[in-house]
């Protein structure tokens, strides 16, 4: 094979069952370019090299021995730094948690490793998972591959920037506001936001339990279908998890969307929005309906009430679950996270409540406003061009606070109303940063998502272009 | 049959269904009761007399032509007013809902009469279900039977009022912070406050979602037994109910608790408490020492905080729950309500969801301190003895509302904890009004504080003693 770091998590695990590559050979691949390329890009807190090396070297014996390939055999991965794994340091991108040591082993993980993936390490990360942008002042910022004077998209900027520097073929990232989904568009990668409870949250660091979402950023929806399988499904360890049973969502990945209704809505996403940003999801709309598909465009008011809301919810848990650090360690935290924290604390409590109690009416409302009669909701995921690192930093300028808020304009509402929200690349703006495609589908349809994703790739290759590093 | 409202709910069920005495007699007998000294008392919001004797008269026909009888056959009911039965006005005790009428009816109501039970209407209560001691303004205060000068405790008051003045057999109350068993204690019956979430709440007035419950007021642990029996359960109108099997509880009631071991905790309960109850207190554990159970004095460090988390999340659930009506009609509630009220708008989100998150650590922590080798935990149900209607008057006095928290002082504490807990009569103090022994037991073992409740009420009177009214 010519570089294995090119492969798709479905690819990679192929060439492992088919003998065609080694899982050895793969992270030897991925570790080399890591090496060659991360000094610039910045994606990673830590790598696992011998480990990973070593975990390679046994599937392949195992395979050499006739074990049967797990769904996720072989395949590189690397995770944001804040999956728990006991006895190894999570570090949440915090100068806090720089040397805290979890006693468990997060569920999603050992599903990975049941899988057959191989853990390589930990990802950069806003800190606390907490900034649209990927800045980091502890561990310094992660860098666009793209363009490395560009931001990457946070919160899961390792994730996204190692997904397209092709470091590892599967990254898993975590989204409250919009954390997997921005880092995918910005850095043109594919991402999904699952359901909400969909994939259990058993030692995974806690943003904002309402609206904490675990998911992978891969390069294809085929990819992201194969992890979601993998990681979704009720977790007696975490008791919000979801009952509802877990189809193969590859299954569904037939490229036939003929027929299939996509909504366009009127309101909240286009506000502000850049011209390139807007032809490129028109271009990407055609390309749907080239398919098959029909779009609609639709009214949805009860969108305004949910951008403000997710702010609510999200602030309040935060300073919650913040509450004794910035006692004790207020001065530890970056100023744009403290101030972000110090917001929290003056929402009063019957606010979070009523924000919380208008969730399910707001999600019906949603539900019937843009799914009656179709089968998605299309958006761009970001509603900009992506800003530079520069223009997004709030620690150098408050003024930049503004800009944050849009960069997750449009994909916190998804987050407040729980629905599986998947991210496509969809072209490359004026100045040659990746756009993205935001497709969303009903509670639980993910597949439905994924499938309209999987079409679209079926005919485009932006998810297919390397950066020049 | 001599005097047909001394029945206790299984004895009229009994006599139902052996023919000794007719559904309309024991109707009769009730609503003669009241129209003989409700005038008194006021624990009478709205008489479906017509009603009540009709559906009365059709068990007997059913009963006549052979039907088998429910488990609460022929018992003539009434229900704190905010139970929603659809069509039927619901006061919910207030001037703002004084006209409501749900379009639904309680998921408890529907067991209630699918059980056979005669609904002959609704009762007085504390607004909106809010105080511990029954005062309302709007439909008047309700007496206790035992001296009309004194307070009945709340907020379910009229249910324990009527239960007490033998008005009816059994009424439901609702529990907050001890809603069902200060009145039950304070009038000299018996209520019970089961697991939270055992019993349904939809079709309830929400007071607040995370402490809220459903429980009779009976003169009997059996009735409790049989009521809880009929009305616990997973609802799945009520996705919060739990799906825990409900047992027989009345199979529990052996009379037989030889080795069960009772915890009495050393912290919190006796703070200030009167000497009378005290001795009460010490009288009703020598009883059940006598019936073969041990005591032991325990130390529960926990209890501190969780007496004051209770205050913290109702206020700011009730704040949420009442914020639209007190933005438009904050005239239209009594002062000791809006200033309840008002306290909870003034409680930052974060402190709210902290508190909430430590609940599980705090329940593990008071079962280890408390249910480490012990069955049962007691306690008075109140501290002191039972206040005037005019001592405990906040709207006369805002001086009067320190006496309010001293009322729930020793009940809040097992709402935040969400533990089953039952209140029974064991005395009177040296006014003449009852005290009440409060019995706890772990979640979900309902039967076990039932069966203690049940063994002390064979070697005592005092449920069975009638007012003079």
């Amino acid at each position: 094979m010519s570089d294995l770091t090119n492969l798709s998590v479905t690819e990679a695990v192929d060439a492992f069952a088919k003998g065609e590559a080694t899982a050895e050979a793969m992270v030897r691949a991925s570790l080399a370019r890591i090496d060659a390329h991360d000094g610039k890009v910045n994606s990673v807190i830590r790598l696992d090299r011998d480990a990973a090396i070593e975990a390679a070297a046994a599937q392949d014996k195992a395979r050499a021995a006739g074990a049967k390939p797990g769904p996720l055999s072989g395949v590189p991965m690397m995770n944001k730094d804040m999956y728990y794994r006991a006895g190894k340091v999570s570090t949440c991108g915090s100068k806090i948690r720089k040397d805290f040591r979890p006693t468990v082993t997060a569920t999603v993980l050992q599903k990975l490793d049941a899988a057959g993936a191989i853990d390589m390490g930990t990802l950069n990360m806003a800190e606390f998972a907490q900034n649209p942008t990927g800045h980091n002042g502890h561990f310094g910022d992660c860098h666009n591959p793209w363009d490395l004077a560009y931001c990457t998209g946070g919160s899961s900027s390792g994730s996204g920037a190692g997904v397209a520097a092709r470091f590892f073929a599967a990254a898993l990232g975590s989204d409250t506001g919009g954390s997997i989904r921005l880092p995918a568009t910005i850095c043109g990668v594919t991402g999904i936001k699952g359901t909400m409870t969909r994939v259990s949250r058993a030692g995974v660091m806690p943003l904002s339990f309402s609206m904490d979402n675990v998911g992978p950023l891969t390069r294809t929806a085929r990819d992201a279908a194969r992890i979601m399988t993998v990681i979704s499904g009720k977790d007696p360890l975490d008791p919000t998890s979801a009952p509802e049973e877990v189809p193969d969502y590859e299954a569904a990945l037939t490229g036939d969307i003929r027929g299939l209704s996509i909504a366009v809505p009127k309101e909240w996403f286009f506000d502000g929005a850049d011209d390139v940003v807007v032809k490129g999801f028109e271009a990407a709309l055609g390309v749907l309906k080239a398919r098959g598909a029909k779009v609609d465009y639709v009214s949805c008011p009860s969108l305004h009430a949910v951008g403000t809301y997710v702010t609510v919810v999200s602030r309040v848990e935060a300073a919650a679950i913040h509450a004794q650090w910035m006692r004790e360690h207020p001065g530890d935290y970056a100023i744009h996270l403290s101030g972000r924290l110090y917001a929290g604390y003056a929402i009063p409590g019957h606010y979070y409540v009523e924000t919380l109690s208008r969730r399910g009416p707001l999600l019906r409302q949603f539900c019937k406003e843009a799914f009656a009669g179709h089968d998605i909701v299309a958006t761009p995921t970001l509603r900009t061009r992506v800003p530079t690192l520069a223009e997004t930093d709030i620690d150098a300028s408050p003024d930049n606070w503004a800009r944050h808020m849009v960069v997750s304009a449009n994909t916190r509402p998804f987050n407040y109303l729980g629905i599986p929200t998947v991210s496509v690349p969809c072209g490359f703006d004026d100045r040659g940063l990746p756009m993205g495609l935001q497709l969303s589908a009903r509670p639980f349809a993910e597949g439905r998502a994924l499938q309209v994703a999987d079409a679209y790739q079926r005919d485009t290759d932006w998810h297919a272009r390397v950066p020049a590093l």
